[in-house]
């Protein structure tokens, strides 16, 4: 490069008079281009153009306390509105779901509690936010007697946790639920870890309950590998977005790299730093040697909380999309489903 | 606390369904109420409320890259505006403005570059913006004569930082300096460790080449400790809004200490974490026992960087306000003002 | 408190004259006690604490790149020497165990590369280490053999994940592995998300080469919850030591909720904070609320990379021990054990 | 580069059998080579280059709560060790050290405490330690005596930071203190942000005590630059290790950069990130475009707590030095010394 290249873009400094929509903002941040800021309206940019390019699968990596912070709606709306095609999570994300569908709440808090107190109270804290203990009993017996009823249905068939969770939503009615809506609207849920949530302790009260072993519920633990692979290489493009990190994120990386495909689009967002060799700070440029993103990739890392900086994204790009934007379902533009909403 | 003390506020979720002004979105934040959405929307709330607070005098604190970052104009309008009320800051920052004051600028780049062939260019990298160093050079000649023309002026007194800034603010032109508007304003810019920063090598330039003794500007490291800690004494009130943390972190917490106040509003927005024992990454409640701040403010610590967080605190609270908002210069609210000031 | 109590320990300052003893330097640690290092010294003295008391069962939860980074030969020994009960941990690990196992490498190098030329080059980059693509593909192909190997003898049983790394230690001849290790010494290894690894994309190649649908390996994904669980309740007192968090701490923590025993014990080391509401950085106080941890227990959380503070905590507490130090393994002081080994 | 080239060198794995010196844990940490561990020993081997290299000066930085953690010892003693030349450091450190110096201690506490109480006992808080106010109150006082003795001893004369804290050690009897052993030593302590400490309330105490203006204590905030710029310009080699950042990492930076020579030797502890664009957390790469550090110079960010970190550095290279390691001092291996030494 030539000294001058260098030189090519002087930043613009960001003018807030009156009120400004989100991205408005956000543009500015696009002006002014550099650290977080510069990040935060890349990210926008790059979510964007998945959007608009016909021919991306897009994957939602869901890990924390995405629901209990209040980005339910929001999430099932981006469902409902086909902005995006896929979500792996984390099995604790749509246990919030669920307790909540079934008439559960999280309540603010704070973090400054003293927590022996909440113990004797049978209220669980997640930083600043409490949930009842009697909402997890509730969930418990709620869904140990629909295992059962899953169990019936699917005739003693192993399930992969796309299945799963496609079984649950179909047997929730609450609107909002993002695994109600994701059944709706045939996106698929994985749930590589599904064991390590409630719903694995449900199944352990569920089966205990059982008197006929046909009426156990089975999880097979390999049987979504190749769903999910397979809508990765039915795809033309694949792109991801990351809220945090931890097994969601390894999942879609991996199904990218298993079906040869490599991301064409990646956005992270992300607390975690590089240093310590884990993979949730791992950064997108090393998952270029792997292949599970290609060289030529879209991609960003934003640092920072998801749960505050997510919507800011929504907010702008749906800002940008305006209201008469409308995208296919991605099961109308490829050919692979899994099988939960095929069958 | 009675368990349903616990109990009184579930978690409302945010909806984007169409485009959003930043505050419309912000107030969602605050009915989600938690982890990093919270934080940043009750640091709105008590940055308004310092606002709107007749007897509080607004501090804020600048560390890091703020001018290279693109948040120059947004900080010379809050002092044109009077929504800030005194600024302390590293060195750096003013020498971030005086660049751009007098011609130079910040260039968008990247952070995975070749240093050495930068160095090579005579580029200067702040992460992934470039400054040329000729900029550089212009300010050191440009700015060790300003120095001996501030010597002469002030015939051989020793200056306070707050003078320091206040005499450099009134030789620029460039309206949207942050040295230029503070002294057209006269909200005072104090810095603490102005000898860290080019300031400090340009005067090793600027004292070499005088011959005689009288022309070399002289400042007196102490000099401005009684200045800051009257304001504090002869304010009511006093909130700060901390950029980052280090010394303009310290200085401000000091004062409120040392003038025997305590602050009444703190906002303190930092990717600094309180394990290490530094000051920059300390809680707020630690300062409580110190005295610096009260048991009984209003306060927040916002985990985050402050040059993605910072611009949507100041969009919605400038939303809030709405334009006929006015807000008294701080000098006519309190008794005390920085000597460069009243000069 | 009054206010004397605030004051019965000074802080005695760190000395350093002449060579030290790991030991003999975190002894000093415990004097200063303050940060990070009092931190670090508390963290050895629950570690020492729990294999001094007879009734604690040991897990140990594995996140990250612990083998890749030069910990496996550590992780086996702790084993052998029965200073950790029962190990959970993430896919990964044990597939990075799998590789060396059968002779495959990790090899030093850096992160300022060029990750396109290592995707050219075929070789997978961990933060600053590389492993070539064929140790994986030998992997692949030798463990697709294997799974079969399993299938028949299990003949078409749904095995739990403790059973499934069973199986796989008993196949492999590696002394230094940790899989060996554990088979060979009875030490449950549960993967709560062993799919989400190259054992899920294993299976893939695994099934699609069978004729005999009998002949694939089939994992269950609930069934080691029960197992784990006994594990806490069959114990008098329950530790854990966490090095990194994810699914690896949350099911250790769950486990112990599940099975009202609570922790005695913790320590807990990473770089991941609290702000973010997510598991892995969450405060071992909030874990109280839920009853994951008993409100006595013994617990630190030490802020930095376990691949360099977990050594330093293991040679102190070896050197604590001395060679005498003989503890029986788990099986011999509790009465349940997974089904693996007990087969 | 061929791919072979990448794959020299194979991981060892860490063993730990029997008691281990630090140095030999350490040792194992370079054969394992990856993430903190192999940037700690990494660090060592850094060190221990700059202190065999005869033609280095080693500039040492300090940040955050050192003393109070329990490094006031150690400091001390590489001073009389000569295993540093120059410190540079905040107000505060030395503030806590002279605390100290004159009877006052720090204790230990704990981080999760009632803040309000401590402020009605005046007890200070830092992190976990408390400092008791009357500790503060004698300082005051005991000192801004001091400040009168020094200003009539030096004539009214506007002091240096080097000097100022030279005429300091000069009056502690405390044979532990760093600011006693550096005077004993002659090794200059700068104070780059001395205002922003108790050393400036005290200089407001004592200013508003002397009837006579000859009798205040003046320093002359730019007065240090060129000295601190003259030890590198004539020391043939420069290192630098920084205990966390601010301030002092940018002071000793800038002053190998206006002095043309760059460093050869960093090693940098800190818990800073560079995405902020903050200079505590920016890369020591670049810092190499500036022409702060050559682009040859050996150099490692070690990314953990420094309290925890650096007394394994420092026990790792005593152990390696031996007992009859001899290193002269800096003022004989360079022409130029700080005004206060050579008075």
């Amino acid at each position: 490069m030539d000294r001058s290249d260098y030189l090519k873009e002087p930043v613009n400094h960001i003018k807030i008079a009156g009120t400004l929509t989100v991205d408005q903002l956000m543009q500015q941040f696009s002006n002014s281009g550099s650290f977080g800021a510069g990040r935060l309206a890349a990210a926008c940019d790059t979510y964007e153009k998945m959007l608009k390019d016909p021919e991306c699968t897009v994957f939602l990596g869901l890990s924390g306390a995405v629901v209990p912070a209040g980005m339910r709606t929001l999430v099932a709306d981006l469902i409902r509105n086909h902005l995006v095609d896929v979500i792996v999570s984390t099995g604790a994300c749509m246990v919030h779901d669920a307790i909540e569908a079934i008439g559960g709440h999280h309540y603010k808090g704070g973090w400054a509690v003293n927590d022996q107190e909440l113990y004797k109270y049978h209220l669980f804290r997640i930083y600043d936010l409490f949930v009842p203990e009697e909402d997890y009993v509730k969930l418990d017996f709620k869904f140990s007697d629909m295992y059962t009823d899953i169990a019936r249905e699917r005739k003693g068939e192993s399930l992969g946790s796309d299945e799963f969770t496609y079984e649950i939503g179909k047997r929730l009615e609450d609107k909002n639920s993002i695994l109600r809506a994701a059944y709706e609207e045939n996106v698929p849920i994985f749930l590589p870890a599904v064991r390590d949530s409630e719903f694995g302790f449900i199944h352990w009260l569920h089966s205990s309950q059982q008197q006929d072993q046909q009426d156990v519920l089975k999880l097979d633990a390999f049987k979504d590998v190749p769903t999910i692979c397979g809508i990765c290489a039915d795809s033309s493009k694949n792109g991801m977005i990351i809220i945090g990190g931890g097994v969601p994120r390894n999942t879609i990386q991996s199904s990218t790299l298993a079906s040869k495909k490599g991301l064409d689009y990646a956005v992270v967002i992300t607390m975690d730093r590089p240093e310590t060799g884990g993979l949730s700070g791992s950064t997108l440029e090393e998952t270029v040697s792997w292949g599970k993103m290609k060289g030529s990739a879209d991609h960003v890392m934003v640092i920072g909380e998801a749960l505050m900086v997510f919507p800011f994204v929504v907010a702008s790009v749906t800002e940008r999309l305006g209201r008469d934007f409308k995208r296919q379902p991605f099961l109308q533009r490829t050919k692979q489903a899994s099988k939960g909403k095929t069958a």
